[in-house]
């Protein structure tokens, strides 16, 4: 059973619209168009435009900070104005409004439990609606509305969350003695991440390998401090995966990481 | 005859400060401690230094999403600490406080009710007033004093809304058969934007053809959508205009399109 | 004696995330977590990574324009997972809440009145706590804590202001007929920052010569738009600080000024 959905006013907005436009702001006022007391912060909006599987990385980390009751807008988009559907999601008391293109794989992969609805009652929406700008005339709206109060099974017809787009989840690959798997988001500070979990390594981290391209370190420390400054290093990042850094360095530059290598975390008898 | 004015408590919120720095914070500051319950919303701080033209664009494209009684503060002021003045301008049910150094152009075209004040009463100014930052001394708490309830007659003496400074508005020229209008920004996501309107196109937008350098495009279509991806497309973008875009590119980069280029609307038979 | 602390529940953040990730968002989101009113206004997150001096002209320039019973969050950490201490610092009616770095160089050498408490009450923080995520785990649920109305002296042991980590600042050096400092911080507009205020002017503004690298500059204007376009110009800047612009272009492109670059003034007559 679900515990009951309550919404707490606050919406999340994570999209590829960028801040050099006035997208978001468009977005924002067609929002508070229809709430006016609502809590709208901002997730990113420097997704690469129309990368998906950035958003769902960038949703997939950040949603789990906010309170239950908290609605997730998030829109990258590149079907805008094709069939693909608009849906609701409904994932461990928190709701995701978003285009049913993969954005939300992790989040589906990762919730306890799932509900979801396809947006199709077009008195919800902002009229005329745009063919190219759902996040103003759909997205938001609904996300709005139902940030205010609106319950989840009125903003369209009941799907079955298993038909939900998926992308594929880049494999994490174990054997006895090691695991592999590749950079998935590489951040500001020049920080590679992967999906490898604490729980998935082959033994004590201090005593591990890790390889990364021209990369090998022995060990997974605790955090980028407990190396000297310019030195490479890895840990288990505040996403909650196996992350290479360089302290007080770049290391995406410094090493010419980039998304798709992979890591490899091994035991160093071999 | 006006409605009557009825601030709703948002304030949007444009410049050209950029968000590196924290001008951008100090105005808010200024606008939080006239009200504490204001809702700010960032329109764009990427407007390029003193790019007057371009913040014209972002502010008419974002005024109407929001609701009535919006207070929309935007500063983009290379004349700030010269005689040019400060003024605050209803336009149907919506307030705008800015310089007036044409930032109100395209406002001021479109609105059917214009009413208009000279920021002149020196009490409701942050002391010292600087020399080089009005955002924060003068329009920000202007605004926020309009957004908390002050009436806007009482922000200063009524002058002429016609003798408000404009920007000469890029002409969209029409013969039987065409019409002619030059690209007037250009979004993250490289998309060329003018001025022409849907009724103003001279036939069926699919017979059409649109030119502009070297691109040449039969037909305007519904959404980027309707091409297949890499392909250029001509649509009736989100802000009400003729728009090119490349699906899933960036138009600008991929055909060297840039502001002042002249995009052409004919019908296919000459 | 201190005036009492009151909260007014605005919390500004500063930090050098960015804004390409979610970690903003996350900070946030475990605010919000802690109480649903708060009103969290961006400083700026473009500080360089991990450069602490920047963080602190930017905390410095910033806090005053927002209205006492402010909480500030400020994060730059180098040394996050490192022994450096966590510290909440009350001064002038103002809350900071930052690493113990020397973030708060400039606040500490400005302030009147001073009390600071190191951050060591685990139960105010989230949990678990990452060693790579401070501004998430610790320093963000506490400043949430504080604008919501917990006092100051309950987020842990009392200390010493005076222990608290400072930067050296930049010295400003006189003589009879002279004033010397280095540009400390060079802003979005390309304009070089000093801290060479106005009573250490060794004469009348407009006597005085200004000179830095290879510019020299007859007289101190009110504002740069006290000169024509194109024309570098020295004045007084919003900051409170000797500021050097080329009006309408950027200063620090046009001329290659840098941050360490000496500024002097001077007496024209030697």
């Amino acid at each position: 059973m679900h515990r009951p959905w309550r919404p707490n006013g606050i919406v999340t907005f994570a999209s590829d619209y960028g801040m050099e436009d006035n997208y978001v702001a468009q977005v924002k006022g067609a929002m508070l168009s229809r709430s006016r007391t609502l809590t709208i912060v901002d997730v990113t909006h420097s997704i690469p435009p129309q990368d998906v599987w950035e958003g769902a990385f960038q949703l997939a980390t950040a949603w789990s900070s906010f309170p239950p009751g908290t609605v997730h807008l998030a829109v990258v988009d590149p079907g805008v104005g094709t069939e693909r559907r608009a849906v609701a999601l409904l994932a461990d008391e928190h709701l995701f409004v978003l285009p049913d293109n993969g954005l939300a794989t992790l989040v589906l992969a990762e919730a306890r439990s799932l509900a979801a609805w396809m947006l199709d009652r077009d008195d919800l929406f902002r009229h005329p609606v745009s063919a190219t700008f759902h996040g103003r005339d759909l997205f938001g709206p609904v996300a709005a509305a139902l940030a205010a109060g609106l319950a989840p099974d009125q903003v369209g017809t009941p799907i079955d969350p298993a038909g939900l787009q998926r992308l594929p989840i880049p494999a994490v690959e174990r054997t006895a003695d090691s695991v592999r798997g590749p950079i998935v988001s590489i951040d500001r500070f020049g920080n590679a991440r992967t999906l490898i979990r604490r729980d998935q390594l082959p033994g004590a981290p201090h005593e591990l390998v890790v390889e990364c391209g021209p990369l090998r370190l022995a060990g997974i420390r605790r955090t980028f401090a407990d190396v000297a400054p310019g030195e490479p290093v890895a840990y288990i990042g505040s996403h909650g995966g196996l992350e290479i850094a360089v302290r007080d360095r770049n290391a995406a530059r410094t090493w010419q990481l980039h998304r798709g290598m992979i890591v490899e975390v091994r035991q160093p008898h071999r």
